[in-house]
């Protein structure tokens, strides 16, 4: 099952990076940084694996996968001052995170008998948002957790293009359209941002949904 | 299973209601009070089934739950200004949400082989308050999450109940009466409300546990 | 396997010490202390049985943990005033928590066909970790949580002591051994502590990981 591995690698790679960022900029220490990238680069595939009662999780039984994101994190935290500069980087890594874990999570449904467009669906959000959720409520970026709207649209998009394509599709074909997609979709994202409406609940009318300047 | 499946469903959709009342105040957007009210109404369940090794959980093999929930909260967001004149509308619908998880959590866990008053009571009082002890820790709402005191103590009542009536009653008697008793007891509570003693670390005295004005 | 049980009701007793003296400075009231106590000298556990995947976890199926953890928190409740002269005392009970839990999670492990060195130091890390990790997340220490870097150390330690001491040593001599390590570096840690680096992301340079007094 190498196509899978890679895939997961690659998310747990990706979500290193931007939780390490994340870390970094919060004035973590070194091993405060390294922690908190761990928790949240494994985390959504922990709870995935725990909901889907594949137990004990996968990254409990193969080290690749710490391994990979505590490389990652070294790096970075070397690495930060060039990284930086760029705006978008922390997202930019997040949109493949989701990827990735979107398709892995949705194969990992099939495989454990969810295999309705339902459960395959579900579980791709459980794993593509966790790792991210879980970061997000420590460094209490509360308004964050709840603007992800389009993360949990593209990663029920993606999930949805899974469940039909390995329908029609063989091998592994399946996994990497809807890493491409969602992929894509979450590129689309950062340059062209879309808001939902917010109820103010004191002027009582409609307000935009722009929590960042509150 | 049916008499079952009901409980669950109001539970959710009550526990939606309150959920999705706080996600407005809390001046999320609608896609944000959506995300928000459908971890706080599944959560409970889902922390449930894990925990007990029901897995994957229930609303992860069945799309009613969540359907459930996202109508109802669709059906708040639309109707807020209407409900919102009443006060402790939020807390009647915690009130009703805890009976209906109490039941149906002590029912399951009699069914996984935690056939004891304990395991009865601590499967029940996990699903009856996890779901608002995860929305309560999202929005920050820190003394809330622990002035829960009558809730607890209405879950092992009610689980309690639950326990001793299956030992006589036939069929879905138990989970009724255990649902009903522990309703009663929630809307007493916002009747007649007690608070317990608390040690305040600087004058080293007892003091009253009203945190509301703190 | 009762040296395992005397391991673990000991860890809940010490995690139940130190988690009421925090819920008792954070002003809680008496049920307050309790629940909290309760989650978070019962947390690092249950995390653990759910990952293994020994569900239902064990503190479900035995009340004596519970009851442990209770009789402990009600003693501290009405002797605070005399144990709080100490400084220390919160921390003393957390290594000898961490020591008690890393022993009998490493163990759990082996039984649970996670016998790498690996997946062993991998469980006994949340189950050591994990009850403080929820603790400080609900009364918002943040920094706290992430300047246990030490104990993530004295936890990796004492899970590879267990790990090669169990290849020699017969019966529960690993078990005792891995505790008794785990607690002595514990309690150095208190006396001779030690910080990481951390990047400021301002200055862009190097500053020390003393958070207290930010």
């Amino acid at each position: 099952m190498t196509a899978w591995n890679v895939l997961e690698v690659m998310g747990i790679v990706a979500f290193s990076v931007s939780g390490a960022l994340t870390g970094i900029r919060s004035r973590f220490d070194i091993f405060s940084v390294l922690t908190f990238t761990v928790i949240t680069a494994i985390g959504g595939g922990v709870m995935r694996d725990v909901i889907i009662g594949n137990t004990p999780p996968l990254s409990f039984r193969d080290p690749t996968f710490l391994i990979s994101s505590c490389a990652t994190t070294m790096t970075i935290f070397f690495t930060y001052r060039r990284l930086d500069r760029y705006q978008n980087t922390s997202r930019f890594f997040d949109a493949i995170g989701l990827g990735a874990f979107t398709a892995t999570g949705a194969n990992l449904a099939m495989v454990h008998q969810l295999n309705s467009l339902f459960g395959v669906t579900a579980v791709a959000v459980i794993a593509g948002i966790g790792g991210s959720l879980v970061r997000d409520t420590i460094v209490r970026e509360i308004h964050y957790v709840f603007r992800r709207e389009v993360y949990f649209v593209n990663a029920i998009i993606g999930a949805s293009v899974f469940y039909y394509s390995q329908l029609y599709l063989p091998s592994f074909w399946p996994l990497y359209l809807c890493f491409i997609v969602t992929i894509v979709l979450g590129l689309c994202h950062i340059k062209y941002k879309w808001n939902f409406p917010a109820l103010d609940p004191d002027s009582k009318k409609v307000v935009s949904g722009d929590h960042e300047s509150g």
